[in-house]
């Protein structure tokens, strides 16, 4: 059987993390030329906005994976919004800004038949889905159109959840990888696995395909992977100081310094988990905050002290996404990155 | 330039983790005698049963390695105890204990004159230490031996405070590691990585070999992690269903059931952090307590409710030291699982 990936013409076994915020299709496209799979992440763009990054990408010969997200759209709750402001407070008379109560549900959509019907025209590739995966209903449209169906595991229990529902590969990602952590069984963070653990056990307890994320940044990391019996690894970091990404340039001084040696898990810029480089409201608030409303109903009221900040030069407030190696980053074309990251790797056709 | 561990006989690039009650010099002798570096918990026995271990492995060809703890020692607090005994005064009262107040600080001390005056007479090949390394002095008398000094490093600041202190190799500790973390520059556990992450960092960042720990439990680990750069591979949790460990049959039970796929970082057992199975008296109190006294003055008021419990067959109290990857776990001779895990991998002479 011809390896998921080389089915629709993908030659090289890695797939670029979709970095919502941090990119657009320019990284997608860098990376699948490279011959691995780029990534669009579709979860927080506008139907608009979608159409014309698809417009763009099914121009193109190569394969492409969209992203999205299946969370459970919790309620909007003024009052738990009012005591994230309160929480907010010190820092918004710092800044002159004042709480307005804005529910920024609709840009955080879960996947749904409106985005569904978006896609049919274009019928994408590669689908990756995380926190867990859409209704049926719509994982059998999918099917239908062949589109390969990929979801995060972070646990052995997920990963058998999400081959008993039909997916094409699953991710394992392990504890290192930056931005949010993909778990949706349970929020108990302790359950969490590193790498090194999680991949191998995962490997053992399905039969299809997985792949590797997380602390992966080179060469070397990714040869790694698939001798722990990755059938492909997924590499977000290591792109994030690339032209073609849209790392603003306080986070790119982060990574370029010493601080990324700090990432933590925070809560505070969405309402999940998702692991960052270490700043001043995460070191004040703690990463995690148990007053920070649900996903992703905590990040309207960062929003506007993020963007005020930001004008003075100042990422006190930035969601500065990023795994735990950054010894990868390079300032170099991801066209070229790519080629390196898979430099020694066997291609698969 | 010979390999740290060849220029003292040892063939295979593997030490054996020392697991502090789950191990005496059985388990040590068997590795060792199947080409790797056997380890053996010194930390925790008296100066008696220190120095019977030593006269049977010193009467070997084979060398071995000694773990020590280098912990400050807290001062023992009355009120705090009181404390941590109000927090397990239900579980006292259902088992009918009553709380006494004993210091346990005897049975855990740091590294210090008197154990290095005991070990002058067998002048052991490798002595590892947990969190951080003794008194300059100490350790200059041990060079003299031609002792190799290995100490854990949890972070990058942590892998070049060792190296600068001339350490003869740095054990990289990951997350996914078993029993207790080996972090002594801070105590904010956001800052441990996990293996993926830490290991090919902490190569990048020193000249020193390297030994990487954590999550490694079969060949394909441990080849995985050679060619991440490590110089060699700790492996502990992999060991701990074979016949020479004192692994305790509900510890083995719970290790070969699915309870082994929820491990999680505990102060509880003793008052730092260390990896264990999770189970009631971690569910309850939470698996991190802000009441327990510090290391490793919380383990005495634990032990009797341990004794207790497991009396009855029940593990509710036990602190059950397990890695976050048991799929290697095996019920053969650590001799055998020894070769196993080095299967295919050069040997060092």
């Amino acid at each position: 059987m011809a390896h998921f990936l080389q089915q629709l013409g993908v030659s090289l076994p890695l797939i670029q993390s979709p970095m919502a915020g941090l990119q657009d299709s320019a990284l997608t496209i860098a990376v699948s030329d490279a011959g691995g799979l780029g990534s669009l992440p579709a979860a927080m763009l506008t139907p608009q906005a979608l159409q014309q990054e698809l417009d763009l990408l099914s121009q193109r010969k190569q394969p492409y994976n969209l992203n999205f997200f299946c969370h459970q759209m919790p309620t909007y709750d003024t009052e738990q919004q009012e005591v994230w402001q309160t929480v907010l407070a010190p820092y918004y008379k710092a800044y002159g800004i004042t709480a307005t109560n804005q529910n920024p549900a609709a840009a955080s959509a879960p996947f749904n038949a409106e985005m569904l019907n978006l896609l049919e025209h274009y019928k994408p590739p590669f689908l990756s889905f995380h926190f867990g995966l859409p209704e049926p209903a719509l994982c059998q449209q999918l099917k239908k159109w062949r589109t390969k169906i990929i979801s995060t595991a972070t646990t052995i229990a997920e990963a058998l959840y999400l081959q008993e529902r039909g997916v094409d590969a699953i991710i394992a990602q392990g504890l290192e990888a930056g931005g949010h952590r993909g778990h949706f069984l349970t929020d108990d963070l302790s359950v969490q696995m590193g790498t090194f653990a999680l991949l191998p056990q995962i490997v053992k307890a399905v039969h299809c395909p997985v792949i590797a994320a997380g602390g992966i940044s080179d060469a070397t990391g990714v040869a790694a992977a698939l001798s722990l019996g990755a059938a492909a690894v997924q590499v977000g970091t290591a792109y994030l100081l690339c032209p073609e990404a849209k790392t603003t340039p306080l986070h790119r001084a982060a990574i370029k310094s010493s601080a990324a040696q700090h990432t933590a898990l925070t809560n505070l810029f969405s309402g999940r988990p998702a692991r960052a480089i270490m700043n001043k409201l995460m070191q004040e608030l703690g990463p995690m905050n148990a007053k920070a409303p649900p996903f992703p109903l905590a990040r309207a009221a960062i929003t506007p002290l993020r963007a005020a900040a930001e004008q003075t030069g100042c990422s006190d407030f930035s969601p500065m996404w990023c795994g735990q190696n950054v010894s990868g980053c390079q300032e170099i074309s991801a066209f070229e990155l790519t080629q390196q990251l898979c430099k020694g790797v066997k291609t698969l056709k």
